[in-house]
C-alpha cells in the first residue's frame, strides 16, 4: 500500500450532512473540484457544476452520452492495425448560463462582496440549489436564488430557475444564454500547459466541431440543430423561458450560431422578486437530420413548460425516492462516511439512469477526460451495483455491447483472430485506443463483458437474455480466445501470449494470470450456454449456429482450451505470478520514490515502469475477487500479501478491490483504509484529478466494498452467500438487494447479521457456510464470531497523508 | 530462410559490366529504382539519379548530410519521456535541372522519340554520363550529352555539363535551374496513398521549410542562402555557368526564393555543339548565418570555375583510384556479381567519404527514407569496412558519437539511468524514435558504439583514440548498463529487462541474449580501458575521473556485472533463446503466410507479430558473429539451425549476417543464397523499396560477407585469423586490407589461400588455427581442406523467387 494524499475540504466549507453536499462559501481554490462534485446528470445529459455566471470556471462542460466527434488518429509512427479513428465526446452548447446585472454591474463571485452564500446538492431531491446575497458596489443587497435540475424522469429535459430580489429599487438584467464554446481548446491548453502532458485528458480540437443546421426562434424559445463536422452526428439544444415579475419587464431574444440569448430587463422594486424559469432540452442522433431533432426539442419544451418547474421537481423527488429505496446503503460510521456513500451512489445513478442505447463513460457525463469513452469499468465495476438495484440498466448495457458485435468482429479479424474482440475504449464501437500496449492489448475486455453477462443472469435469473444476445456474445468471445491462445508443445497447456492485464504498469506479457483465468471462465461459460441453448432452445440454437457458422465441435474445443489453460504459479513463493515473467523483474524502489512522483506514469518512461515489479492497479488481486470461488482463502492471502506492497493505486480502480480482498482475508485496518480511499476518491481528490470528472468505476467499487467487502456477500453460481465482517469501529450497516425477483435487506451490527426477505418466494442462501432458507416476513438473524485477524497478524498499514481534515475520531487517517 | 523476390532488370536494359552500371534505354518502370541506383554522393552532398529534364521523377531528392528540419512529434497518446523533437533531413534545392528546348519543344523522355540512349555510371571515374539522340517532332536529330559529378575531392562542389548538337539549324534553349521543391509533400502523399502507410518513409511537411535569407546574382552565378523554419539551420546553394558555343548566345538569369534560373538561348548550327558547364556548391551550418554561407559558396564557385570541368573529373578519377586500390574486392564469380560488388563498395564510399562531423544516414544521401537518421547501422555494418580501408573515417564517426555524449547523458537521466544512452535514431543527438518499443528500447545501441570503437582500435592499433574519447564513451555506456540491469536475488545473476534486441519482431523483453552479450563486452572493455588509462595515462585518467565523477571502484563493479551477466540458455534444445520467453511463444504460421504478406510489419498488428516466434532480422545469429570468439562452432550451428527458419529477412540488415554465419558453419548453399540477397538487395530490389534509397548497412554487409564470410577472416582481440571457405562454384576472390599500418592482400582460389603483406612490419596472423608470420614481399600460400558440409548435412535451401533474369549459369537462383 502506497500512502495517498487526501485533500479534504475543511468542515467549515463543506460540512458533514447525511443527505446533502453543502458549499458554504465560494472559493476559487475548490471551484474546479466543485464543478465535478456538483455536476448533474441523468445518464444522457450531463452538466458540470458551473456557476450561473459562467465565469470563473476551470472546465466548463456539458455532455450528451454518445455524442462525439471523430478525427483521424495521427500516430507518430504508424503500424498496421493501429486504431485509426479517434472519438471524443463533444462539449455541447451550455444552457446553464444566467448572467445577472444589477445597476449594470455584473455579478462576478471572485470580486463581488458576498454576504451570504450556500450551494446545496440535495441527493433526495436531485436539485442543485444556490442562494446568495450580493452586496453590490452601489451598496444594494441582492438575494439570488437559483436551482438547477437534469431530469431523471424525462431523459431529454432539465430546468433552471433563478429568482432575484433587491432591497432597493434597481434595474435588473438576467441574460439567459446558450453558449457553444469553441474556445474549449484554449482552456484545455492552459491546463495542459500548467500540469504538463497528461494522456488521460481529452483531445483538443482545432477545427469547428458543431455546425448549425437550422434554428427556431419563437417568443422566449430558442432551438438550434447542429451537425458535427466529421462524425456527422446531429443534435438539438433548446431553451424556453417563463418570466414571473410583478414589475414590468422586457425580454429580447437573439440568435447566432454560437450564442442564443434571452435578455430579461426589469426595473425591480425592493422586496419584489423576479423569477426566470429556463427549461432546456437536448436530443441527439446518428442518422436523423438536425431539423427533425429541432422538432423533437420543440415537443420536449412544450411538455416541460406545461409541467412547470414544481411538477418537474416533484417527479425528480419521486424518481429518487424509488432509487434510494432500492439502493441506499446506510452506515453508522465515521463522520462524512454516510454523506460520501450517498454521493457515490448518487453518481452511479446519475451516470446510468437514462444511459439507454449507450454505455457509461469512465467519467459519466461529468467531464471530458478519457474522451467520454466506454471501458471495462462498466462491466466490472458498475454492473454489479446495477444488477442488484436496477437490472434493467445492466440489460441495456449488455444490449449495447451486442450492438457493437459487427465492429468487434472486424477488429478481431484485423488482429488476425476469429470471433469478436471488443474495443478497449470506444464510443461508436471501433477501437479508439491509440496506445495499443495499454489499450488493444487488454484482450481481457472480452472476458469482462462475458463476466458481466453471467453475473447479470446469476443475479437476475434472466436466462432469456442468453437466448436474445448472450449466447452470441459468449460464442464470439470464446472463439477469439480459442484462436488467440495456443497449446504449447512444451507442456500441453493452453497459453495466451502478448496481452496486457488490468495493471497497465506491465504491458504485453505472456500468460497474464487475470487474463487466463477470465478467459477460462469465458470459454467455459460459452460452452455451457451453447450446449444449454441446443438442449433448451433448439430452434434458436440452430439459427445462431447458422449465422455464426458454428461448428458442433466448437464448444468441446473451447472446453478443451479452458481445461488446459495455463495458470502460472510460483511454488516457492506460493503465489500466482501476475504473468509469466513478472517475478523475475526487479522490485520498484518504493523507498526512493517521493510521493509527488505518483502517479508514476507522469514521471517515468514506460520502459522504466514496465521493467519493474510495480503495479498500477489490482490485477491478480482482482482475479482473486472476481473468481473467488476458484481459490482458497490462504491462496488469496498469499497473493494479497505479495502484491499489496507493490500496488501504487495510481488507478482509481484499485482501492475498492484491495479493500474487498483485505476484508475477505481478515485485514481490518487495510480494508478500512482502502475503503476510505475509494469512498473519498473524489470528495477528497485522492488522485488529484477530480476536476476532470467523477471516477465512476470507483463509485461502483464503493458499493462493492460495502456489500461484497464488509457485507461479505458472494454470488458465485447464482447462490447468495454472506460472511460479513463489519469494522469494529463502525456501527450499523444496512443495504437492500434485488435478487431473482425478490427484495432483500441485509443489516450488520457488531457481529450480528440480519437477513430479511421483503417479498418474493423463499430463498436459500448461505451464511458463513451454512444454508439458510429465507422466508418473507421472517428475518434471519444471528450472531457471528469476528472474522478479523488480530492487528499483529495483518500487514502494517501505511498512514494516509491527509492535507485537510478528514472525518473525525476513529476513522481519521494517520497524520 | 524465407524465399525473397529478386526483381532483376533484364540484361538488355542493364547489361553486365564489371565497372559500370549501364542503362540502355529509358523506361518509366525502372525509373524510380534508377534514381537510387544512379544517385551520386560524396557523403556530404547527395543527389538522386534524376533526369536533367526534372520530369518525370518518382522521388526528386537532393540531401546534405545532417541538414535537417525539426518538428514537434505528436504522439497519439503521450507519455513521459517519449521523444519530443522529430528530425528530418531536408530535401534541398535541386541543381541537377537542365531543361532542353529545341524549336521550343521540350525534351520529355516518356513521349519523345529517342533513337539512341545510354546512361552510364562508371565507378572508376565517379561520373554519371548520359548520351541520347532525340528525334524532335520537327524531324531534327538532337544529340544530348550530359555528365554529372559530385566531387569526392572537394566536399562542397559538384559539376554538371550538358552538350547539345543538332543536325539541322535550330533554336536551342537550355534552362539551367535551381529549384526548391516545396511540393515534396504532395509527391509523398501520392506514394503513401498508393502503397498504404509505411512507417519507414519520411515525414511530410505542411509548412515551408526553407526561407531565403539572402542571395547573390553575378553574371551567370546565382547563390542563395536559406534558413530552416524550426531547426534554424542555415545553408547556401550556388551555381555558376560557363557556356561554350561557336554560335552567338544569350544568357538571362533570374532569381526567386524557390527558383533560380540561367536560360541560355542559341541559334544553333548543324554539327556545332553548344556546351553549358554548371558548377554547383552547397554549404550548411548550425550556427553561422546564411549570409556567411553564401560567401563560402562564392569562394567554392571561384575555385570550381578556375579548376574547370576536366580538372575536376581528373581529381575525381584520382580519388577513386586510391579508393579502389584500398577497397576493391575482385571476384571471378557468377554473372553480375563483380559489377554488383563494386556498386555496393562504391555506395559505401559515396556514403562515407566526406561524412565529416556527421554520421552516415541509413540510406546514405540517396533518399529521404528513415528521415536521414543515423542508426547502429553505421557502427555494426559500415565501420568494419571503413576500419580496414579508410580508418580515418571510422575515427571521425566515433568522434561524432563523442560529440553527442551531452545529449546521451540527458537522455539516460530521462530514462532514470546514469551514464549515457545514445539515441536509437537521430541527426542532432536527441532521440528521434517515436515508437519506443522498436526505438528507445534498443539500448544495445550503447554497446554497438562501444563495439565499433574496440574494433577500430583492434584493427588500426590506434590506442590514442581511447585517451581522446574512447575511455569516456566506454565509461559512460558501461555506467548505463550497470544501472539498467540488476542482480536478481533468485539466481544472483545480472539481468537486463525491458529491452528490444536487433530483431524488431519481438520487443521489450527480458534478457535479450544479444543485448546481454554485447553489454557484457561493453562492461568489460570499459573496465579494461579505464584501468589501462590509470596505468598508462594517469594524468588523463585523473582528468576523466574528475569530469565523470568516476568512483575508483566502478570498473570493479562493471566487471562484477559482466561476470554475473545472465545469458539464457535452453539446455533441452541446446540453443540460446533470443530472450527469456522467446521459446515459449507459438511459432509463426509460415506455411500459411503468402509471400505478398511480407514484410509482416505492413500486414499484421504488432501484437500479432510479437506473440509469435518470428524474426525480422538476425539477432542471436548476429551475436554469434560479432562475439564469435565466445562460442564454439557447434553452438553457432545449433543457434543458426533454430533461428534461420524463423527469420523473415524483412530487414535488409539480416541477409549478410545469415550468410556469414552459414559460411562459418559450413552451409555452402545457404551462405551463397543469403549473400546473393545482400549483394542484390538494391540492384534486384529484394525488399521492394529501393526507390526509397540505398540500403547502406547491407552494402557494408556485402563487404563483410566477402571478407569475414567467405574469406573466413576474424579479428577478435586484434589478431587477424583466416579460415576461408570459397563457394565451390566461384573462381578467384581477392581483397586488400589495411591493418595496423600495414597493407595486406588476401586471395582465395579454390582451396588455395594466399596472404601477402605488401608493406609494413612483420605480422603474425593465424590461418586455420596455425600461426603464420607474414613478411613483406614473401607471400604465404597454402592449400586447405574444404570447409563446406556435404549438401545433405546442411538445411534445405528455399529457392529464390526471381521475377527477372538474375546472373546466369551456376549462381542463378531457383525458378
Amino acid at each position: 500500500m502506497i500512502p495517498r494524499r487526501l485533500r479534504v475540504p475543511p468542515e467549515s466549507l463543506y460540512p458533514d450532512d447525511d443527505w446533502r453536499i453543502v458549499e458554504t462559501s465560494f472559493t476559487e481554490e475548490w471551484m474546479g473540484n466543485a464543478e465535478t462534485i456538483f455536476a448533474l446528470s441523468n445518464g444522457f445529459i450531463g452538466v458540470r457544476g458551473l456557476l450561473e455566471e459562467a465565469r470563473p470556471a476551470v472546465e466548463s462542460g456539458t455532455f450528451l452520452n454518445g455524442f462525439h466527434e471523430t478525427w483521424p488518429i495521427v500516430h507518430a509512427e504508424q503500424a498496421y492495425g493501429f486504431a485509426r479513428t479517434g472519438q471524443t465526446i463533444v462539449n455541447v452548447p451550455d444552457v446553464t448560463i444566467m448572467k445577472l446585472y444589477v445597476d449594470d454591474e455584473p455579478l462576478h463571485l471572485p470580486t463581488a462582496r458576498i454576504v451570504a452564500y450556500e450551494r446545496v446538492l440535495d441527493m433526495r431531491e436531485g436539485v442543485l440549489r444556490r442562494e446568495l446575497v450580493w452586496s453590490t458596489p452601489g451598496g444594494k443587497h441582492v438575494t439570488v436564488r437559483s436551482s438547477r435540475m437534469v431530469s431523471l424522469e424525462h431523459r431529454h429535459l432539465g430546468v433552471i430557475s433563478m429568482e432575484v430580489e433587491v432591497d432597493t429599487d434597481a434595474p435588473v438584467v438576467i441574460s439567459s444564454q446558450v453558449l457553444n464554446r469553441q474556445d474549449s481548446a484554449a482552456l484545455d491548453e492552459r491546463r495542459v500547459g500548467a500540469s504538463g502532458h497528461d494522456p488521460r485528458r481529452a483531445r483538443v480540437f482545432s477545427d469547428r466541431v458543431l455546425r448549425a443546421q437550422t434554428h427556431v426562434e419563437d417568443g422566449l424559445r430558442l432551438v438550434t440543430g447542429y451537425r458535427t463536422t466529421n462524425s456527422g452526428m446531429t443534435m438539438s439544444v433548446g431553451v424556453d423561458h417563463r418570466v414571473t415579475s410583478a414589475a414590468p419587464f422586457r425580454a429580447a431574444t437573439s440568435w447566432s450560431e454560437d450564442l442564443s440569448k434571452v435578455v430579461v430587463t426589469v426595473q425591480a422594486e425592493a422586496g419584489v422578486p423576479i423569477r426566470v424559469d429556463k427549461f432546456f432540452t437536448y436530443h441527439t442522433s446518428r442518422h436523423v437530420p438536425a431539423v427533425e431533432l429541432v422538432d423533437r426539442g420543440l415537443r420536449s419544451l412544450d411538455r416541460a413548460v406545461e409541467l412547470g418547474v414544481e411538477t418537474l421537481h416533484e417527479g425528480q423527488r419521486l424518481e429518487l425516492d424509488t432509487f434510494w429505496e432500492r439502493a441506499d446503503v446506510t452506515l453508522e460510521g465515521p463522520a462524512r462516511f454516510q454523506q460520501a456513500i450517498r454521493w457515490n451512489l448518487f453518481q452511479l445513478h446519475q451516470a446510468s439512469a437514462r444511459a439507454e442505447t449507450t454505455g457509461i463513460p469512465a467519467k459519466g457525463l461529468t467531464g471530458q477526460a478519457y474522451e467520454g469513452h466506454y471501458f471495462w469499468d462498466t462491466e466490472i465495476y458498475v454492473t454489479p451495483f446495477l444488477s442488484y438495484t436496477e437490472p434493467r440498466i445492466t440489460r441495456n448495457l449488455l444490449r449495447f455491447r451486442e450492438a457493437m458485435l459487427p465492429q468487434a468482429r472486424e477488429r478481431s479479424a484485423e488482429l488476425s483472430e476469429q470471433g469478436a474482440l471488443f474495443p478497449w475504449r470506444t464510443i461508436n464501437g471501433e477501437e479508439a485506443s491509440s496506445y495499443y500496449a495499454a489499450g488493444t492489448a487488454q484482450y481481457h475486455i472480452d472476458a469482462d463483458v462475458a463476466y458481466a453477462l453471467r453475473k447479470y443472469v446469476d443475479v437476475r435469473g434472466d436466462t432469456g437474455i442468453l437466448v436474445d444476445l448472450g449466447a452470441e456474445i459468449l460464442a464470439s468471445t470464446a472463439r477469439m480466445w480459442a484462436g488467440l491462445g495456443f497449446f504449447s508443445p512444451d507442456d500441453d497447456r493452453f497459453h495466451i501470449h502478448g496481452v496486457t492485464g488490468p495493471d497497465e504498469y506491465t504491458t504485453v506479457v505472456n500468460d497474464n494470470v487475470f487474463t487466463n483465468l477470465m478467459a477460462r471462465r469465458n470459454l467455459r461459460d460459452a460452452a455451457d450456454v451453447i450446449e444449454w441453448l441446443a438442449r433448451e432452445h433448439p430452434a434458436e440454437h440452430a439459427a445462431l449456429a447458422r449465422s455464426l457458422k458454428l461448428d458442433p465441435e466448437e464448444p468441446t474445443r473451447w472446453r478443451r482450451c479452458a481445461d488446459a489453460m495455463y495458470v502460472p504459479f510460483d511454488a516457492e513463493r506460493g503465489i500466482h505470478p501476475q504473468d509469466d515473467s513478472f517475478l523475475e523483474k526487479d522490485v520498484w524502489d518504493f523507498a526512493g520514490t517521493p510521493i509527488d512522483r505518483y502517479p508514476l506514469l507522469l514521471h517515468y518512461h514506460p520502459l522504466v515502469i514496465y521493467r519493474h515489479q510495480v503495479i498500477k492497479q489490482a490485477d491478480v488481486v482482482l482475479a482473486m475477487f472476481l473468481l473467488g470461488d476458484e481459490f482458497p482463502i490462504e491462496q488469496k492471502r498469499r497473493n494479497f500479501d505479495y502484491y499489496d506492497p507493490l500496488t501504487t493505486g495510481d488507478s482509481s480502480l484499485s482501492a475498492c478491490v484491495q479493500s474487498m480482498l483485505a476484508a475477505e482475508i481478515g485485514y481490518e485496518e487495510l480494508a478500512e483504509e482502502y475503503f476510505q480511499y475509494a469512498l473519498l476518491m473524489d470528495l477528497a481528490d485522492v488522485n488529484g484529478n477530480v476536476v476532470d470528472g467523477v471516477h465512476i468505476a470507483s463509485t461502483g467499487g464503493v458499493w462493492m466494498a460495502l456489500t461484497y467487502g464488509f457485507g461479505g456477500m458472494r454470488d458465485h453460481g447464482g447462490v447468495l452467500r454472506f460472511d460479513p465482517r463489519l469494522p469494529s469501529r463502525w456501527g450499523r450497516l444496512s443495504f437492500p438487494l434485488r435478487f431473482r425477483e425478490r427484495s432483500l435487506r441485509v443489516t450488520l451490527e457488531g457481529e450480528r447479521v440480519r437477513l430479511e426477505l421483503l417479498d418474493g418466494e423463499d430463498l436459500a442462501v448461505e451464511v458463513r457456510g451454512e444454508q439458510v432458507v429465507l422466508q418473507a416476513g421472517a428475518p434471519h438473524e444471528r450472531q457471528l464470531d469476528p472474522r478479523w485477524l488480530a492487528p499483529h497478524e495483518a500487514p502494517a498499514r501505511t498512514p494516509v497523508l491527509a492535507e485537510g481534515p478528514v472525518g473525525s475520531g476513529d476513522a481519521r487517517g494517520g497524520t
